[in-house]
């Protein structure tokens, strides 16, 4: 049997969660609620599946790769060169584009030890070495990021806010990180959930592009504007580097409804000013609870919420789920006492609450 | 700036062609008839449009990465176990990540000098080197093939028909191959037009992985099932390659309204049986009228034809282009005075051959 190349062995195969339906018909639950993947509990803009019904006599027709109609929206949306995107069959690919155009054998990786998994996945893959660095009370510590930072050093991946811990890292501090990172180094800064942050001290990262050309910025369509289903997110960056990570990527690689889609979605921005405020509210109702339970949660500036249940994780995951609440244990996270709830809407927050409630009123001594 | 790795520098930008709707404006065109870019000219069928609309409602939701129900299906349509299927998005996604798995720095991938593009530049990517022996009157030399494997190969590519010539290795001459192919080369069969030959000597490569454990069989619904708007390929394997593939899958990157799509265009056999038909007669209809023409042909075996136009092929392409026909310059194919065009529907292609006869007659000497 042919052999795969040494880097990737021992890396995880991805397991597959249980479908939503198969959950339903094994536990006999009527209600489900899904507050496991930081999903949009408000969907997305009605204006989207008018936009995808466009595509209906196209299905045959290759999607343009350079996404020119999607390219300029964003580039109006975001006030930049349209020339400074990239986009990718969600911003996980242009992750995997990245460490495919900067990482070899023999180069390095830093990252946070408790972070977005498929930084330290990318990396092995390629062949290089991940240099993990253990979260500071649960925020990126950036100096202890520059200290392991070496000749051998291409890529730091900074999420922000960081998954799963929704802290973020602060415009001074980061502006003080980017000021001494060596230029051999490109630093990503990965804000899946930027537009969920309402904190005044988030960098505006676009920002410094204008004059740090060693910046990736990811952000994507599968959080906020609610079209996880459909794979878009994007990439900005100085035109070189977008010209190079273009030499890896796969010329058609962004389905063609995918793009009417993402184009439609920019467009409604009152959805997502509704979907910030919502998320806003949720916030404080489950943190709110959750400081009158004496429970310990990080701050949160995305759409979720990472909070100690002082119980093994996977107790009150079990517990939470054959009462129809899916979360995400933190077992698996690094976290193994805590879980990971995203903000649902008011109704399904509450319902979670009141579950999380039963559980302790259940189990305390 | 940061310096991308060396084994990507020179790799080609990929270079988008213009809109249809750019074409049909700047040349003041009525009628644009496209048969560059092998497409179905008979859409998809019709009970795809019906399946995708069935996730309107879902497209906030994260596809399930292992796409259990086109799974199923594709499987029980093809008659191979469930275990042994990969998808992608697209084919293109699934020579990737052959690639990323089984290449790396100081190995060799064997492959046709003049064949589908892509497997050359994955090759580059991962730093291994790609070894081209040369197409023997258009077909693979798979003996030449066999002669320069070495103890650094690692993949041998075959395109099956040939991308662009349109031939077919038989049933013999590759069980023959793969016999003596060496136990540490994998051999990925690229059957993207495969649905559309009828020639009978063409091999049953699914029946091989039963006692072979080192092929990738890949296929696509861009081709036959007219879905390229909506990227979906995939891979059959021995379930120990799956796993090692799935290594280094993206856990999400299959849209879920393309596994939808799929799903519906899987079952409708009806529609592939039509279009396989169809092609069959516009094959007949295109070379007979090339015979009659005098221009030489490769034996076309997929969804088109590349031919000799005996004229710089960029003039012949620009001639049709300017007359609302799109077809492929083989300029960039490495056949400069050859054509490849789709094989479209009767009135397409007739369309095609008295645009074709009139360059002729325009510049005949």
């Amino acid at each position: 049997m042919i052999k795969s190349k040494k880097s990737i062995h021992g890396l995880p195969v991805y397991q597959p969660g249980k479908p939503l339906e198969e959950v339903r018909r094994e536990l006999g639950l009527e209600r489900i609620i899904k507050l496991a993947s930081n999903e949009n509990p408000f969907g997305s803009s009605k204006a989207v599946w008018k936009a995808i019904e466009q595509g209906k006599d196209s299905l045959q027709l290759y999607p343009e790769g350079s996404a020119p109609d999607l390219r300029e929206k964003v580039a109006e949306h975001l006030e930049v060169d349209p020339r400074r995107l990239i986009f990718g069959n969600g911003s996980d690919e242009i992750v995997q584009m990245i460490a495919s155009t900067y990482l070899e054998p023999d180069t390095e990786a830093v990252m946070a030890d408790l972070t977005f998994p498929r930084y330290e996945t990318v990396t092995k893959i390629e062949g290089a070495i991940p240099i993990q660095v253990p979260l500071k009370e649960g925020t990126h510590d950036l100096e202890g990021m520059l200290a392991v930072i070496t000749e051998k050093t291409r890529v730091v991946w900074i999420c922000n806010p960081n998954n799963p811990t929704g802290t973020i890292v602060g415009r001074e501090e980061l502006e003080s990180f980017l000021d001494q990172v060596p230029d051999h180094v490109l630093t990503v800064l990965d804000e899946a959930y930027a537009e969920y942050v309402t904190d005044s001290s988030y960098p505006d990262s676009l920002s410094l592009l204008d004059y740090n050309p060693n910046i990736v910025v990811l952000r994507t369509f599968s959080k906020i504007y609610g079209l996880a289903a459909l794979r878009v997110g994007f990439g900005v960056a100085h035109p070189d580097v977008v010209t190079e990570l273009n030499r890896v990527r796969d010329p058609f690689n962004l389905n063609r409804l995918a793009q009417l889609a993402a184009s439609a979605a920019v467009e409604d921005q009152t959805f997502v000013f509704y979907c910030r405020n919502q998320n806003e509210s949720g916030r404080k109702q489950i943190t709110g609870r959750l400081d009158q339970l004496g429970l310990f949660h990080y701050p949160s500036h995305g759409n979720f919420i990472l909070f100690d249940t002082g119980f093994p994780a996977n107790d009150v995951f079990q517990f939470l789920l054959h009462r129809g609440v899916i979360t995400r244990s933190g077992e698996g996270l690094g976290f193994p006492t805590f879980l990971r709830v995203t903000i649902g809407s008011k109704d399904e927050n509450e319902a979670f609450l009141k579950e999380l409630e039963s559980f302790l009123e259940e189990h305390k001594c």
